[in-house]
């Protein structure tokens, strides 16, 4: 499908750590349709994951950093208008993390501070990504900047806990420095609200299997995948969608306007009928909570 | 729960069939609360129904009438408005059929006729009644104007056909129209988007029952019922709640708001299990199409 | 910007009627892409407008069409299978019209035949196309189809009368058909909602101009041209989208995000001001209601 | 309009300042119909307000509490259970304050500190009171909790900075919560969108006198008032409306569902006409930035 969607464009991707990661796919796909790239992770996802691999691949280097330290972020920036030479085009923000999932913590016993360490990582690190960009002025006129979303902002599932808080904020930035960043210099900010996908993030979440069935049969085109993702999200980066601004855009195959499916009914009918057997032969346990 | 919060208001109730109806219930609960009412709903429910025994209880004239048509409509509101001696305060607008549906038409098969008569029964009756209303005068200042809904409008669920795009244009002449009538005589327009409901209606449709355990176990508070809804609405007929106008308002228990609960997701999970094992036992036949 | 983004795609262009028409610009674009199209508009449509000469620029037949009729839309699809040799890729609705406005028949005065007519043109004639083309199995798997649509669908615009209602009709009709026909053949089904735009019909309507100004200043990237929407629509008819489906998407420059902007308000402001002064020297007639 | 609407109920009140408050109206009225109270506020706010004379009125105690402090949270939850004698109905939350409004500091260059301190009061304070009450099983079943929103959290208002983001965050809080507490105890949590309120905090507000009089423009019945406010909250609370939950329900005169009204156009166009004199007459200097 190659037809260099992006030729001269240039960008920076946050959020890269494997070839699972949708980053990871958008960075391939970027530089497939032409574009130039810069990567860049926290120093820990580097060591742990593969993005040397892809920085190779992508012909890209790789600038580490915290994206919660706008310190961190200014190096980033001028790390990456160092060398493109001067202004660049997109930025792609794949970035989430929530200290109280991953220390067992549910949504009524929350830790406060990891609370505000889940914002600070999965949504106030997008306004500092923008605020820092747009005070060094490196984004040309017309570029694009998009974070990846989920649809628990809008609607609650069990398990996601804060995240989902964490996500509704995220497409709030989205929307506020979209007018600011839109008005002044034409630059358009969007939310990719994405299916669940296992990623190394997706895998970790509980239940995620199931989760993934049921999306997958409630949405008519099924899941969208990464690597559907990383196409989605070239269009946004590209000169076809310069008027979208400030908006969440739903990939997911339908789910978001799906009541439900005639699939996900036959499966849950069948669970109806065997409520009682299955309730002795498949014990949930706590982790079911 | 008494507490005379209509008290003084007079209003019109279309669409009383039955005691499982919403508009029996929402006919009962506003004169236990201090209403006076007209009853209205076509000449074969009448005589398929028993609107007379609520007309006994409820001390109201029941005036028949077809509400897709216009010279029906004013007898209605004539009618009223002798009966009241002059006008008055709200009206309920409890009225949907679908031919397709009823002749098992599938969405992709639509007859054009059949559908044109679902969007005038479910829908244009809506805009009829309110242009009667209006050419009349026949609410006063402040008055409210409610339609029953269901979250069809923003979500597709499989089955419900072509009532789906019924009630969306049902939710669209709420707002085109409260904005004039609210304009000129502050008169308030909303749709309540209501669980599913055990209703006569609700009974015919295909895999009902299975919806409404689905439903029930999505949402937080259960399913709420015909009486619930009754309640609810009285609120928005009364003064509490006069800036209210031009809202799709959900009362389904939290069901709108849910993308998936741990106790559906159980549900789901046992029917993944015995997928193969159900298959053989439960067929499935044509009518899960 | 051609990089042959549609290269090989075949498809139907419904509402080309000048070189103002957002299908026009969609049809020349597509073309430029390396799609292959089929024109159609109704008979009068295509006497009173230009669609020859885009007929000629796009080496694209134009077979007339009445798209309420069913019969005339089998022969458009089986025209447009032989004129491909086969089944093809999009559809593109660009059709709406509204005898109330046009006859100036306010909302709270219209003639219900004339609604008949408004729903039928500007939206059952999108679920005809969709159903005659499934029936026909004319769509590739994974072809899209886009209809246009306008905000006045989610919030009131006062003057746009019954096409509101028209709008979100046909919305709904995307989410409903897109179940069905994404789950049998991954053919996706989207709207777009479009800017303001000065087509003829857009023209057409009373107040277009300041209109278009004040969605201009309240949109950050100003309003979305009809050659903006036809890159945006691309995009949807490429492989790049394949999992987007049974979505509204805004291409507004920003405007439906936007509560108010500073330079809106600033005009606002001024008015405002001037309420006393520009009452005499600007006095607003029956136009104006 | 005393009905006795909320007879029998108890419930907290956070957020009177002086009787310009909304939680002020709330307070009057829901004693107006037969609830107790317990108020609360911070200590600086109870100097600077006038609450002593509505605890007097209402014959409650005042609690002194910051909102951010879990701590100071459980003294208040403890306290009211103790001054009611056990588990209590209702909790209003109407507390929102951004430093980098008051500093201003514009959302392109926002304090991150002062950032953290926005979202913790005016958004994660809500998600504290919850989990403090719910902790000490504090509120009966079927509960009522709500909270004050803004537009904002949907669409960019300029000016209004990150108490846009804040107000986004607390209604998710309020869904993500409301299905936790919901499923448990069948206690509902909402919040209210309420049209723009001159009370002490909204006069800060730059440009509010404008902006109060473009949504009274907009809105067909006006804006709400502190007044109606009050009386919309106390459907909320009341057993009226037990099935609705993780709602954001807005009370707005309508504002929420317009696009645009001929009223405010009137002003607007007046403004377009007299662009040029008024630059002259009327500068705008960097206030209105």
């Amino acid at each position: 499908m190659a037809c260099n969607l992006l030729k001269g464009k240039k960008g920076i991707i946050f959020g890269a750590l494997n070839e699972d990661s949708i980053a990871w796919k958008v960075a391939e796909r970027a530089v497939e349709e032409g574009a130039q790239i810069v990567l860049t992770n926290t120093p820990i996802s580097i060591r742990m994951g593969t993005i040397d691999q892809l920085a190779e691949k992508c012909n890209a280097p790789v600038i580490p950093a915290d994206a919660t330290s706008v310190e961190d972020l200014e190096r980033v920036i001028d790390g990456a208008m160092e060398h493109f030479g001067g202004s660049f085009d997109f930025i792609l923000h794949s970035i989430g993390m929530s200290p109280n999932v991953r220390k067992g913590r549910t949504y009524d016993d929350l830790d406060y501070d990891f609370l505000a360490k889940t914002l600070d990582i999965s949504a106030l690190s997008f306004h500092k990504v923008i605020q820092v960009a747009r005070k060094k002025d490196a984004l040309n006129e017309w570029g694009s900047i998009v974070a990846l979303s989920y649809i628990a902002a809008q609607r609650t599932l069990y398990g996601y806990n804060d995240m989902a808080d964490a996500k509704a904020l995220l497409e709030s930035i989205a929307r506020s420095f979209g007018y600011i960043y839109g008005r002044e210099k034409h630059v358009r900010i969007n939310t990719v609200s994405q299916s669940p996908t296992p990623t190394t993030a997706g895998k970790g979440v509980l239940g995620m299997e199931d989760l993934l069935e049921f999306a997958e049969s409630m949405s008519p085109l099924g899941n969208a995948s990464a690597n559907d993702c990383a196409d989605y999200v070239l269009t946004l980066f590209s000169d076809f969608t310069r008027k979208v601004t400030m908006q969440n855009l739903y990939h997911d195959g339908g789910f978001s306007s799906m009541g439900m499916s005639r699939r996900a009914m036959r499966t849950y009918q069948k669970g109806l009928r065997f409520e009682d057997v299955a309730e002795n032969q498949f014990p949930f346990g706590k982790a079911d909570e």
